[in-house]
């Protein structure tokens, strides 16, 4: 055992931080939103008074083959398939094959995607991690079968995850054009960073933290090791400040939220467990954040009206999304 | 030829319509966004302050395999897939699978997903419907090749489709349970439904307008021909109506919008022909507006914010999409 | 408990036939190909003898979206898209999407397939089935996670099922067009089937056993309730029948080789756990035998050149197959 | 333009070529199956008499994840996805989610393969090539639309490509371990290999050629640039060689059966378009020879019964195949 090893915090310190931030029953013993129940109405009604310039920023990255996908977790890159194209309308073999030989005049076109759930910007559902036999709220993993999640599916949270956002842009702050991979951000970091971007984050936000990888990944021309390999993100003492903040959700332009090397060199995404399992925290990633930083820092204003309902997927556990910041 | 057929409008009439509702160039020769372009910020800024009591309706039915879907033009209801399950982290052979064989504690689950884009809720592209070998404002239908819409895809509307939304309820009006498969809409309904809810349509308005045909449908405990069959929808001379009204996009809860059978025998889909490609209106379909039209009768308001921007699918024909009032 | 139940064979006899008739470790602990070891390489040289008139027949029944698939067990029929088709080259668009924009005068089409491994025409593989959370050879049911099938995968048979083939034809040693859905064939039945027909059955063959349901179905223009419906079949005293003549593999052309409903009431299948799990036997399921019946009635000879080895699908629990026979 | 380039051939050579060994009308207007038609029934029982050992060797590369494919024609390897695994049989929630929750004793398990069909060891089928608007016997191009090939698909060969099956192992015959990326194998290479090992080619003979390519794969133990990039392989002047001796298929170790770069700078694999547009011929790629070159060598015979039928895809313009040498 090497020195670093004796004393790097281990499986006992996430279990103790994950006792302090649990959720579990704390909205019922049926409950399976977790923290997008500090959302309240009026919250979003306040949401919407954020809006001011009426300009709409999409945070999704594009859907397609060209995404980071290396085939980690046997996840890929969404494949896109043609049922009928342009080219049958034009030579009319869709009146043939679609349209039954009738030709009505229209030609239509359609297609198809084929597409692991957790491959581009999305959010994980609170069905995606298991910890001990357990997903949030206790219900056991086997509820997650394989027919997907007969509990904290993705759909549970159709009509949610519209609220304040509020954007720490790391990297800005810092005045440096991207945080390097291992680079761990602390709770002192996003209370120092929100400081002095002059927004207090609270109960029922949607924080998106900017770690400026994507823009990392952008200037190199490639995706290297983006999915799943060295990233900055948060550490593990961010646990406690997002669960006294009652944060509503939390995503970041990283492929997995939390700095890689993890600083648990035995427990790997110990944060998934603390956050997803424990805390049941809605968690976004691949979040493309590098429009809305540069739009917030020209207003100088960091928060907004946020929207980024899942897909309604029966069982999912996780969705593609387009989250969108109205500023 | 019938009677009928000789009073019944044709391809001539379409033509008609469709070039006096024609936007190509209106916005540019490169435009690919059509009557989303009426939508101004000032006007997202307008829709924010729609926002009173803060609640948030899904207007998306769900994802799955119990979709309407039958077959036509090679449509199938989604298929959702696990890749890793709660059973392989009850049994631990995800550390065996996923993990390497390093057991660092956590467990992850991961799905996926096979979707036809035009199967549920959904946005009809610019580039979905083709009309004498041309797309939205003149593009070549060839456009729309192997590899998916270079022009005209629904990703090019990742940051739009986004302000103020109304609902008009045409069976409420009528004070029907929903309205009858064939029953046409007309441009007068439209107007006398919204003078009667005491609501205006104006530039830019996302429009919504309820058949009731989901509510039938699901009385009746299964689809039926809910897709492709007989259905309630707007007639032909909702055209000018939407045209002149400067409609940013209009969406039903039928499968194709436009009442079925068509009033044209020898034209299928007239209006998708006047509004997609020569109008470039952005089309929804199979939105699921029963939770919203209750919400608005019992409020007497009809309008809100509305928000439901596509996936951001590159070179799509359509996106799935959960589109989301926010009242 | 009625009167029938009482009497119904259940799970203890379905354990003692399957520990009369187990091959774990029979050919070592290792093994993972069960009774396909009792095709012997001199029993091909025989069987390729029995190529008389050189007419090859194949057993497959068409691989596409017309299959006979209702959704049970998540089965759906093959679903094939072209990747790009001949419009794609009229148009010379393939040549932008597919060539780089360089036209050197060919112009290919590519097509994919989304395929259940079980929908159509097929060998279960030795993984299939699972019971009391073992599979065949006694390898534990953990063996086949996420990642497909560590132990008794298709792939393992990729250079077998090959040698003498032996048809059975029930319905016409019965003077009948089909057998009746529910009806039994015991072991009494295939011996007397066999000898009426000329034809000894005995070690390393790989038997067909013909009911007609297929024929019945397509005299009625539908596949109605094949698909894990009542169908003729196997009774469980052919176990023995089986396991005493050293057959190799055994197929039919029903969707599950034994009758339905089983004898047993209060097992599922009562064959395939005692044939796949402890016999180690692979079964073919959804086999075309019309035109091979045919042929072989009209040569008054039962026996032929077999040829069927899966597709080496690393990790599959089962593989479609187009199995010929060589008369 | 340079000295070599004047003297390449081009698309007038290939032309000429074409036109020589064209079989358009030979079998008839309606013909589907080109070369295939050179097998008669007497020749099937001859190569039948070719089986003395009874070995069976698989041609076939696993079908899986790790494949060559790295994207080109948006070919991807298979992806194999588990419906139902044995974790879900140890937990028992196949009983739940798959039997309605009646638990009869078996526990099964599904899977799915998405595959394309281009993409690993394959017959073409005679829709695959279009060349200047026409596939094989003269069909417009347009009988491949998005529904797939409605003309020479590849299920017409599903009682087909059974025969004699002969090997040269060039890399053998000239005593290297395998010939070099852009190496050309001549009409006059293949003659003088056949006449090294002592084996006549003829009328109806299934051909397979080995590079060795797969082999120097293997020795670098990656996939490289096989997929498209540089490989030994026929040239053009082995068209006339295979017409005049009317063989019925012929398959390479090879991505795409010709040397890469093509004899042709101007035309890409003019033999796709001299052999399969025009002269009919069915070609197989992929196949893994490694095995069967061993075993002729050390028996000193390179001929044997040949067993490749495709799957009967409906519509499909290719097929995978898992082919068999008896020996």
């Amino acid at each position: 055992m090497t020195a670093r090893e004796e004393r790097a915090p281990g499986i006992h310190e996430v279990r103790e931080i994950a006792a302090r931030c649990s959720n579990w029953g704390r909205w019922g013993p049926e409950d399976e939103l977790g923290t997008l129940n500090h959302i309240r109405p009026s919250d979003v009604v306040s949401a919407a008074s954020l809006v001011k310039s009426g300009r709409v920023l999409s945070l999704s990255i594009p859907i397609d083959e060209h995404g980071p996908q290396t085939g980690g977790f046997g996840r890929f890159n969404p494949i896109h398939l043609m049922l009928r194209d342009g080219n049958a309308a034009v030579t009319e073999t869709v009146v043939r094959d679609f349209y039954g030989g009738h030709d009505l005049w229209i030609r239509g076109t359609d297609d198809l995607l084929i597409l692991p759930l957790q491959s581009g910007t999305q959010w994980d559902a609170l069905s995606h991690i298991v910890f001990e036999r357990r997903i949030y709220n206790g219900y056991a993993a086997t509820v997650v079968g394989g027919k997907g999640a007969l509990r904290n599916d993705i759909a549970k949270a159709r009509n949610r995850i519209v609220g304040r956002g509020v954007l720490l842009d790391l990297p800005r702050w810092k005045g440096r054009a991207w945080l390097d991979p291992g680079e761990v951000i602390s709770a002192r970091d996003l209370g120092d960073c929100a400081r002095s971007q002059g927004v207090a984050v609270g109960r029922g936000d949607i924080l998106l933290i900017r770690t400026g990888q994507l823009s990392q990944c952008r200037s190199q021309g490639l995706w290297g090791e983006y999915a799943g390999g060295p990233a900055p993100g948060i550490g593990l003492d961010t646990a406690s400040w997002i669960a006294e903040r009652e944060l509503a959700a939390v995503a970041s332009d990283t492929w997995g939220l939390e700095v890689l090397p993890n600083q648990t060199p035995d427990v790997f995404q110990p944060l998934h467990i603390i956050l997803i399992v424990h805390m049941g925290l809605t968690i976004g990633e691949i979040f493309d954040l590098e429009e809305l930083a540069d739009t917030c820092s020209q207003a100088g204003r960091y928060e907004f009206l946020f929207s980024g309902p899942p897909l309604p997927i029966t069982g999912a556990v996780g969705s593609p999304v387009n989250p969108i910041a109205i500023v």
